[in-house]
């Protein structure tokens, strides 16, 4: 199976139960039905079975999952069973919230860069490393054998930057500019809006007094 | 059509669309067609067409859109012809940022309350507010009519205090929490979760030197 055959619903469900087996190993839980994974965490069961048949035979009939294998075998899946790194383009609130965020909670990502253009930003300290020029991208994706560009500038010049990061060989960002980018081929990029989903929460309050549940396709 | 016959998917690009549009009213420009819209910020014409298409007739065919009628209906549409208030709960790196991201740059939003249980941020002032302690959530939502809460503490206390925004009458959550909630009915609740999308952008990184595109179903 490609790459490209799996979809990001089924990749961000791996994500979310690699977490929930991550924490019942630390509880001490050495093996989990679907059944229960599904109780535990208000998951589906058919679902769990189905998403992880196919990336092969985890479990056993009956038996269930060994949960230190499968948080193994999802690790070297998701390929987090190796270190990598970002940068942080634009360290305004949200930047630097964000830089922070990954440098103290995730031992699989490393922050190894931070940049900004404001004169007052440059030199600062931040997270044990110092902030950069933007211009400095191209020579630090070298130096850091960066990976992933988290791209955090106001919109006007996200466009600018995004296509510095191509540039430099950053070939994944996780966008908070927002603003609808154009793409360059064999980058993938992933934009968290916070807006637009503030507008999603709206448009249910305002349409329906807050229903729960999904969107169904069937009109009034 | 009922609110729930629209999908998440339709409503993003609806906000996308009125951010566009805004754009291209900046600029003075008064009528367009889809398929200038399409070229101009790399969309699809045909699911602006469609999309639009299923809350009424907007465009005229072969003269295109007003570009003010347009924001004005989607913005009615998506419940923005009125602000909203919103509540943040978890004043760390991330919740403050989100506060001082809403508070500064939408005009549709209105943060009214910041929370935290932490004894030295209780009393701190933050735009133009005074953090409160999360037991003060209940008479908050009543003083302010807040509708919307952002949780941002910390994923071992998240399940709590989604619990208690929702007593307090909030149907409407954007959650930052790494964790997965237990929802209640009636309440419609957006995750925004940073691991995840990183680990999504991973997968691609090491399965296939990051191919760009969307995921399809086709297998090797």
């Amino acid at each position: 199976m490609t790459a490209s055959a799996v979809s990001c619903l089924t990749l961000n469900r791996l994500s979310l139960y690699l977490r929930c087996l991550r924490a019942l190993q630390e509880r001490g839980t050495q093996r989990v039905s679907s059944m229960e994974l599904a109780r535990e965490f208000d998951l589906s069961a058919p679902q769990i079975r189905k998403d992880l048949a196919q990336f092969g035979e985890f479990g056993i009939r009956g038996v269930g999952y060994d949960v230190e294998q499968l948080v193994a075998r999802l690790r070297g899946l998701l390929g987090l069973d190796r270190p990598h790194n970002l940068l942080v383009v634009g360290l305004g609130h949200l930047g630097s919230a964000v830089a922070r965020h990954f440098a103290s909670n995730h031992r699989a990502f490393h922050v190894v860069g931070l940049f900004d253009n404001a004169p007052e930003k440059i030199g600062q300290p931040l997270e044990g490393l110092r902030v950069r020029p933007v211009d400095e991208l191209v020579e630090a994706v070298a130096e850091t054998e960066a990976e992933i560009g988290v791209l955090a500038v106001p919109a006007p010049v996200a466009q600018e930057v995004y296509d510095r990061l191509v540039e430099a060989g950053i070939a994944s960002i996780l966008n908070f500019a927002p603003v609808q980018l154009r793409q360059s081929p064999g980058v993938r990029c992933r934009t968290v809006d916070l807006r637009i989903y503030l507008e999603e929460l709206v448009y249910f309050l305002e349409a329906e007094g807050s229903p729960a549940g999904e969107a169904s396709g069937t009109a009034s």
